[in-house]
This record gives structure tokens, C-alpha cells and sequence, in this order.
């Protein structure tokens, strides 16, 4: 079946066929663009301000110890599709609840917020579909707007008027306008009201990514389209992470009743795609069921936010104006904001490091998570640590 | 901000925004090709032939205790992306372990296998590169071919002669064949030894998704690149899925270090996804030691498989010839499956039922999973079944 003589002279051997990765590896090291894994051990003294754990629930026992006997009851896996054998009753209880409790009619969970941005993105659109996407929007969203069949305009960044202007021109049969609730690397919230009042005007459906929404915004942290009046809407749709405020991994799309069986019998990431493992969908509900009879966590990861990002303004750094559990503060360069990270490590604080191309407009920062279980006294350390360490 | 008359007199009420989806859910009945999610109970006294746990290791003491205790010990979740706080020393200890185990240099874990997938896609390609990919590959392979920047060719189903026609046209500067090593569908395998011939004629990298093959083929399961000397090859790289074969949940991407080095830090399905939760990473690294323990688990699977596709075909149906752990066996239309597989449920055997679009040939089929704990009473029983309730 193989040829003596390869037909291409030019072909490379084998060892050579990915050098060009090691050449793309020298350009990023150039850049000041080198990523690292840091694998951290259980026992980790360092205070954590760089997670997505806004309520500080990840190792809470009601979380850990549902995730525990999800998996002794259930087993380590949901061993296929949830369209085959991957749906437990577990994952049934964990639709219902929280559907219930962001206000929404049904729910659909995923094995991640990424598999769940694409399935929405793909299944509620078609050819004759524009999608007006916010410029700021997630990397899962972009992509799923790739994947989708569907004509895909950038609207600027939470800017009603803009959206407003292309959906004003549109050819298409339908519409979908789609943002982030709040944007990661700020922690800004966007215009949901105003941005539901446009797409309504032209008949549009609203994809509402509320990834860090979930647990911080809304009446106990029940979201941003509850905050907004836009949840249980029938012509809005939110997607959610449980890997941020609940403390466990996954995602779920959140919507009308037809809009949730239309993902089940056609989103590929749904489909083809093994349900979320037992433990994930346990840690996730005892999340949910500890932030309904603790509803003041919410309150307090939007007070540590605010507190953090006025106290660093206070000593003269360039922090952003939180509007969730979220603060950002600039950094002159790449390089400067990870050597800025590394040397809060040093003084025992971890903090997140964003670069290009994680932020949309290039700028460099450091991002602190707010969690609601800092003290007052990790607050002013961790105000102290920023600000002795600042380039 | 919003503007007091509509601008289209033809937008949608809101109420009426998602009507299309009913009538596409309308076409799809029609069609006999509605499905829904069947929630199962902890204790389903059914015989299982329908999920992807081909090792019968997903309720093993050893997975389910270590999910518990990985969970206990490390949280709920990983609390951030893998390049930030997402990484833990269990995380580590299953790349190495899981790479040393295939025989390949690094490993990279993902949330899922479709993850990994579009992770090894886009990353490992350019707009100068061009895919050649199987007619029968995976959806999430397909989805990464389109969100890749590049030009994708679907090549003849398990054809190399098909793949080396495509690689001799290429104007490209790069090229990446992509196959499944065992097609879900059907359980056949894939001539991986004769593509990578085949690519390498041509200085084409070769990528193999070995979901299906991790557990089942090669020396004590680990996979179908070894089982072809493939694994640890410098231009060889293979993805698999922690969630089949080793009880778990997530994927992974296997390779070069060079490789991983460059998905670690540039693939998005890497970069903005939150890391695998703890206890499916303890889950993971619970069977793959168990399976290291007992190598002849793969072995049996392997047995079962030829066990009941040879007596399925001794009554008279038609049974795929198995190459790993997954039979098929076809059916003489979509609705004709969906009862066949009720009635084999009613029986108490649960098989799976896969219909268009999950079938690349249009025809509808059962499909069974030899797991490798299948007593010699149980195949008995579940060809009796198959058999007395086939159309």
C-alpha cells in the first residue's frame, strides 16, 4: 500500500514535522508570552485570590461531601451520552434546582460552560440566523459563533446603540444577540436590560452567558438575568458554569422549555459528549442547596469586591470598577504583570495574570477573585502584597 | 436608548422568537427521530449493554473510592483554568501516568475528549495546513476540523490509498491526517499503521482518537497507538477519553512534550476552560492503575465483543465484526430501532440505539458494549433478548 519512492522530495522526516512548533514557542518566549503550569499541592498556604471559587464554597464540607457520595453511590463516571445511559437522576435533581432557582423553566447541564456556549451557539441559530456578538465576549462564545452556521457580526463592547445598528440592517430571518453577563477579565457587567430591549425590538433572541453571574448578581445570587427582569423570558436563553460560585466542574444552559429540548435533540456537545461525572453533578447541587440557605454570600462577594478595588485605587493602582465578584488591576506590560504575579506569590498571595490573548483589548492585568470568605484582615494583606509589589 | 416604534413591523413577538424550534421538533417526530432523556436510578436492575464502561470499572471500589477521596482531599472543583489555578498535583500525576502508560511522552488532561479534540485541531494546525480527515470520524474531530483555520478534506472511510490521493494534491505546508482508531458506531478499527505510512510518505503529522481503543486494544489496554507501534512516535499524536474505558470523566491529549508544550499554551479549549474536577481525576487515575494491576480487563472486553457478535450472527442478525468492545447490530430503520432497543429494555437489557444524524451510513442500529465483567450467563441472556425482540 506504501510507495518505495515518496512522491514530494521535500517531505519532512518525521522528527521534523512539528519544529515549527518549537519556532512558535520562540516567538512567544520573545513576546513575554510564555504559559507555565504550576501544579499546586492540597495543603497550599498561599492566600487564593486567583481562583473562580466567588463564594468560597470549593471545599466546603457540603460541597466535597456531596461530591463524595455522588461518587460512591453513582460511580466515578456517567459512563455515555446523556442521550444513552449518561443521565442519573442526580443530573435530573441538579436541572430542576436550578432552573428553579435562576428563575428559568428548564435546564440542560454539560460537561463543561464551554460544551454548553457552543450547543447553544450552534443549535439555536442556522444559515438564515445573524448573531450580533459582543467584542468582549468569551473565547467559548467566539467559538461557538464559529461553529455555528450562521452570519456572525461584532458589536462594540456593550454598546445597545451598536447592536441595535446591525440588527437595524439585517437580511436574515432570524436574530441572536449574545454577551457575557459580566466579562471576565474586568468583572464590568453589560447592559442585559438594555440589550434585551434591542433584540426585542427586532424580533431577536438573547443569549446570556452568566458564567460569573451565577452566585455573586441577582436576589441571593440567582444571576444576572434575574437581576435584570430577563430570566424565565421566552425569548431569552442563559448559559452557566458550575465550576465557579458552586465549586464543582460543568456548565448548563438555562431557558424555555422547547429552547432545552431542542439542545437534548440536536446539540452535538450535547450529544456526542459524556454527561458530567456523578461527583461534578453532587458538588454542584450541595453548592446550590448551601447558597439557598446561605443567600448573604452573594452580598458578600460583591462587598469584598468593591472593598478590594477601592482600597487599591487608594493606593494609587489603576483597579476596575467591579460590578461582580471580579477586579482587575492594569499592569504596564506582559512581562510586567508576570513578574507582578510572581512576586505576590513570593509574599504568599496568588493572584491571576492576564495577557494577550486572553484580553480583548491587550492590555495586561492582574485579576483578583473576591471571594466571599476573605476576612478584613486577608483583604488588607492581599491590598498590602499589590501594592508593595507594584511595578 | 430604545426607540419608542419598532423599526421592522415584521419582528417577532418575543413569545413567538423560539416558535421554529417546535415545528423543527414537529419534523423530527415525523421523521421517528425524537429523542429523550431517560433518567436512570442508582440501583437500574437492568442489564447493562448500552454504556461506554468497557472495563466494568465505573462503580470498582478502587474508581469510586478514589473519586471520593480526591474530591475530600482536593475540593469539588479545580476552581480556574489549568494555567492558572486549575492545576493540581493529581492533575500532574495523571498526565505522567497516563502518558508513561500509553507509551508516549506527555499527556495534557481536558474536561472532556471533545475538548481534547478541538484542542489537537486547531492548535496543531495554520490556515497553510490541510486535514485530511475520515468520512466517519467522530463529531467532535468534525467540529474541530471546523473550527480550525485551515482547508479540511474528508477522505474515504478507513482508506489510506483515499488519504495518500488528498496528501499528493496538497499545495499546503503542513498536513494532519485524522482518524479514529475504533469507530464508535460499528466497532471497527482504523488501518492506522498504513495511514501513518501514508502521512509520512508526505511529512504529515497523523492524529488518532483513541476513545474507543484506550483500555480495549494494545499490550493491557493501552491503545491502539501502541498496538500499531505508533505510541511515542515524534509525528504521532492521540487523544482518548478518561471517561470510557477508565470510569471517569475528561480526555486527554497525548504526544511530543513539544506537542503538549504547545496545546498547553495555545489551545483555547486549554487555555478557557476550567480544569478537570479532582474526583474525576482521581476517578481516572483509580482505574488506570487498577488496569496496570489487571491487564487481562482488556483482553476479556476484547473476548466478550467476538463472543456476542458471533452469536448474534448464529440467529441470523446482523452483527458488526468487532475490533475492540463495541458491536452493532443493524436495523431496518430509525422507529424499527427505537422499539427493538424499548423491547430488549422491557426484557431488562439496555442497548444503545443510534439513528441518524449519530450514524455516518444513515442506518440505524443497536449498539452493545462488550464491557470485560460480562459473566459467560449474561452474554447468554443478552442474545436470547436481542433475538426474541429483533423486527
Amino acid at each position: 500500500m506504501v510507495h518505495s519512492a515518496p512522491q514530494q522530495s521535500a517531505a519532512l522526516a518525521p522528527a521534523a514535522v512539528f519544529d515549527w512548533l518549537d519556532e512558535a514557542a520562540d516567538l512567544r518566549a520573545a513576546a513575554g508570552l510564555t504559559r507555565t503550569l504550576r501544579s499546586r499541592p492540597a495543603d497550599d498556604p498561599v492566600l487564593d485570590l486567583a481562583s473562580n471559587d466567588y463564594l468560597g464554597l470549593v471545599h466546603h464540607p457540603a460541597v466535597t461531601g456531596a461530591a463524595a457520595e455522588a461518587a460512591l453511590r453513582w460511580g466515578g463516571g456517567s459512563t455515555g451520552s446523556r442521550l444513552v445511559t449518561g443521565t442519573t437522576a442526580l443530573h435530573t435533581e441538579l436541572e430542576d434546582e436550578l432552573a428553579a432557582f435562576c428563575g428559568f423553566e428548564a435546564a440542560l447541564v454539560f460537561s463543561s460552560g464551554y460544551a454548553a456556549n457552543l450547543a447553544a451557539l450552534t443549535a439555536l441559530t442556522d444559515p438564515d440566523t445573524v448573531i450580533v456578538s459582543d467584542a468582549y465576549n468569551h473565547a467559548s462564545l467566539i467559538d461557538g459563533c464559529r461553529l455555528a452556521r450562521s452570519d456572525v457580526r461584532r458589536a462594540p463592547h456593550s454598546d445597545p446603540e451598536g447592536v441595535r445598528r446591525i440588527l437595524a440592517e439585517r437580511t436574515h430571518r432570524r436574530a441572536l444577540v449574545v454577551s457575557d453577563s459580566v466579562f471576565s477579565v474586568d468583572g464590568n457587567a453589560a447592559p442585559l436590560r438594555e440589550h434585551s430591549a434591542v433584540a426585542r425590538e427586532f424580533g431577536a433572541a438573547l443569549l446570556v452567558d452568566d458564567a460569573h453571574g451565577l452566585g455573586v448578581l441577582g436576589p441571593g445570587g440567582s444571576g444576572a438575568p434575574a437581576a435584570g427582569g430577563l430570566a424565565g423570558e421566552p425569548d431569552t436563553v442563559a448559559t452557566v458554569t458550575l465550576s465557579k460560585s458552586l465549586g464543582s466542574q460543568g456548565g448548563a444552559v438555562l431557558g424555555p422549555r422547547r429552547v432545552i429540548r431542542h439542545l437534548t435533540e440536536t446539540a452535538r456537545t450535547f450529544i456526542f459528549d459524556t454527561g458530567l461525572a456523578p461527583a461534578a453533578v453532587g458538588a454542584a447541587l450541595g453548592a446550590l442547596r448551601l447558597l439557598r440557605a446561605e443567600p448573604e454570600r452573594a452580598e458578600r462577594a460583591r462587598y469584598v469586591a468593591r472593598t478590594l478595588a477601592d482600597r487599591l485605587r487608594a493606593e494609587g493602582l489603576h483597579a476596575s470598577e467591579p460590578d461582580a465578584a471580579v477586579v482587575s488591576v492594569r499592569a504596564p506590560g506582559p512581562e510586567a504583570a508576570v513578574r507582578w504575579a510572581a512576586d505576590c506569590r513570593t509574599a504568599g498571595l496568588a493572584v491571576g495574570c492576564f495577557r494577550p490573548p486572553s484580553v480583548p483589548d491587550g492590555i495586561s492585568r492582574l485579576r483578583l477573585t473576591a471571594r466571599a470568605d476573605l476576612t478584613d484582615t486577608q483583604i488588607a494583606e492581599a491590598v498590602r502584597v499589590i501594592a508593595a509589589t507594584a511595578p
